[in-house]
């Protein structure tokens, strides 16, 4: 079972927890902590050795601050919806490990704003939906809207969605929408970063997974990689390199979210591994 | 203050320990723990916000299990000795570190097999003992000893020691005596690790800071790193190329040692970064 | 088109390639060319603007050394049959690039020991054959060769195959079948490396991507990553993150072999990236 | 001896160059060559195995476009001088390897804003001259250029030197400043890149070295590296940490510009390694 906490330090928080759940004849398998000192707040992920009958929580929000925000068992199978446009490594890399029951999440369905993924998902059988966009970005999101009403979802996976969402409908999913972002941000924030780092002449190149915020590529990070790079790659070479990256920076990200390992606060992540 | 434990795993531990660091007011700045479940070991390090007066290590030895090992701020100023032969990287920056005071130890003195260093330690006032080797691996170490003895000292440093030490030497500093290896071990054990790696064409080169035991290079690793390589790169190419990950890598495992983060048991390392 | 040469190294080889492919009106976009001068070898690999009509290839041999291996265009469509056991993670990756077109080669088809990935070959309608084990390491290969004889090939891909090889198997595919092995070779070779690098307590873990030769794990070297490991990893913990870096770096070994970037002599590789 | 070529592309040139190297009885040792193709451009750099007499440079510029510029062995013996002013990892770094004689150049003085490094210079017999900052920018520069111009110099390395330069000053140096920049450029340009990082919460840490021009860390690139960061680093660690990749950093970037691998053009470098 997973109990994750967070709410403001105090002397002492350790000790409560721990002697609680010794009390109520809990092991601890894992336990992982980290105290932001600036911030004075606590964060806390515990994996214990077996299921709680309820009064666990109850007693473990008596002992903590009042602003504790304590979950045990967060959704242990979660769901999520993911996004697309043409290109297909993330997104085949998230429906094989969906496939083979090691994503940490069930994949609910697709929505590409073009077609050309539709057959791998097919191949899958998970549903695709095509939602092309057209003209005006209010309709195109309208119809997004209408689809993802109709599945449970816990998480929205932008999985090279290559349409900017807008500050309405980011706002309707706060963190819960994931993206990967194709640089090493804040570097080369926006659109063709590839483009942007060539030109620049960087000597590694990036990848970013995020949550998606109102602020475009501001939200706080998640996971980021990096490879060698030289004045041999051309943007689409470095486009081509960077794949690879994407794919596994991604991967990391959800397995870390999934496994209920990120707590979010002042637009950064504590990933406790 | 720093307290290091290690003992026998139990449920409740880490609940004991808090609580009674909470009654004794102290305020934890860190603590990290890992529990090897299969051997069920219990290791901890925690940093506390003021000075004990000798009754927290009392009552702490009350708490823990009989077979506990408990240290209060360890030698917060440890001595090493360091032992070279021709090449002086390793060297250099222990003696850049230690002169800016950022080893996290007191050099005590330099002994080479060759005089070639000696002018770089005297230039940092930093006493250099020439022992060439001379037929008899007994009667170098013999004088080794000598020299040895002269000084306090908690570790000694093979910072590009090319002698192999006898059995007998080694177990006069039981997990006392730390060594850089040219490469990824247990690859490429012995002598001439880039000939070797030159010859079976590997396309990564490594080093490794680890403990010596009685085995050679078999002791407990603390660090390893790696660098590409690819079949351009000439036995001494590599022996360059390795040069630099060789420094950073022993700096890395002198600053967990001389840090109190460095376990040690069944011939391998617990490392609480 | 692509040109890649292999002989004795002379003094204007480089001169005479490149004045012969001017004269005969071929642009240069790429050239990489290396020299082994301990064994006075020389390694080129070209891609030129312009297909040839033979007579290129009849004048370069007249130019080149008289054991020079000359190959132009070489199989532009590679053919590979993938073997695998019940791991799913290398042998999704290459059915994905398979059929996404990005493999640089055609999968012709998978056979498995075990049963388990046929339903992930259907969903890409590649056929696979299952030999289970039974007994007698000769009837197994025997069944394996008659599979194989079905299909046309360049390669075999042991994609995570558990199953050791016979002398006489492999030397009917000299330098033709490749290898993901579970860790940084030559560390760990032989039966459960995780297994060996948690008892070893090692700071990284690799993998490597090797030719198979007669000796075990000894063949020549293409390609080679680690990621960072630690104390908290048990050898499972270390197969399961070893896995996201198998997938890429067989995938990186066969991307430069199906390019023709490979070049092998002495047990090691020259890869002109 | 080293050549290096930089020219507007031809059909031929390699044949061209290789062809009079041959004819001249040079053997090639190492050549590395890059053709900027969106640019139209090619770059060369060659080891060969004997002295020129003046000669080869004659033929080679009869031979190559108008626009060629050909250096032939330039400057074996470089010459620096290292801006500072408290840090000490990059300086030391720098003065270890000028005392080993491994930098690929020799240095001349070093000039700091700030004392404290007076007494390591000293040590390694090196001048240093403290030229404090007082009220105006254009007086401390005023005292930098006459200390500059006291000694011959093909470099000025600014080794964590923290002030910033005026575009007058740097107009004076031009491509003749290197400076190593203590993020992942062009992320956190400006002051205090680490308290950005941190605010931030970026999960790397990256060191960049590159030419001085007059728009602030806005240079070419020469090498950059990274190191992984999470959220419980502060402003304070991410700078320690990112100390060690500093000095590696710059070193990598000096030794390729004193070997003469790096051209610059279009605000980029092509480094031929």
């Amino acid at each position: 079972m997973v109990i994750v906490i967070q709410c403001t330090d105090q002397v002492g928080l350790i000790a409560k927890i721990s002697g609680l759940l010794a009390e109520e004849k809990f092991n601890i398998l894992s336990m992982h902590e980290y105290v932001d000192q600036a911030e004075d707040l606590f964060f806390m992920r515990l994996e214990v050795d077996k299921q709680s009958n309820g009064i666990l929580e109850r007693k473990l929000r008596e002992l903590l601050p009042q602003d504790a925000i304590v979950k045990i068992n967060p959704n242990p199978e979660k769901k999520v919806i993911v996004l697309v446009t043409k290109e297909y490594h993330c997104l085949a890399d998230i429906l094989i490990r969906n496939y083979f029951k090691t994503l940490g999440a069930h994949v609910q369905c697709v929505i590409g704003n073009h077609i050309n993924l539709e057959d791998i998902c097919k191949r899958f059988d998970i549903p695709f939906h095509h939602i092309p966009f057209e003209n005006s970005s209010a309709g195109f999101e309208a119809q997004l809207l209408d689809v993802i009403g109709e599945y449970e979802h816990d998480y929205l996976v932008l999985a090279k969605f290559m349409r900017i969402l807008s500050s309405y409908f980011v706002s309707r999913f706060p963190l819960k929408i994931i993206n990967i972002h194709h640089s090493f941000l804040p570097a080369f924030a926006g659109a063709n970063p590839y483009r942007q780092a060539y030109e620049r002449g960087v000597k590694l190149i990036g990848a970013t997974a995020h949550f998606v915020t109102n602020e475009l590529d501001e939200g706080p990070i998640i996971a980021q990689q990096i490879i060698s790079s030289d004045h041999s790659l051309t943007a689409s070479d470095m486009m081509k390199a960077g794949k690879e990256i994407e794919a596994a920076v991604l991967a990391k990200a959800l397995r870390m979210v999934f496994d209920d390992r990120v707590f979010i606060y002042k637009n950064k992540t504590v990933v406790l591994e």
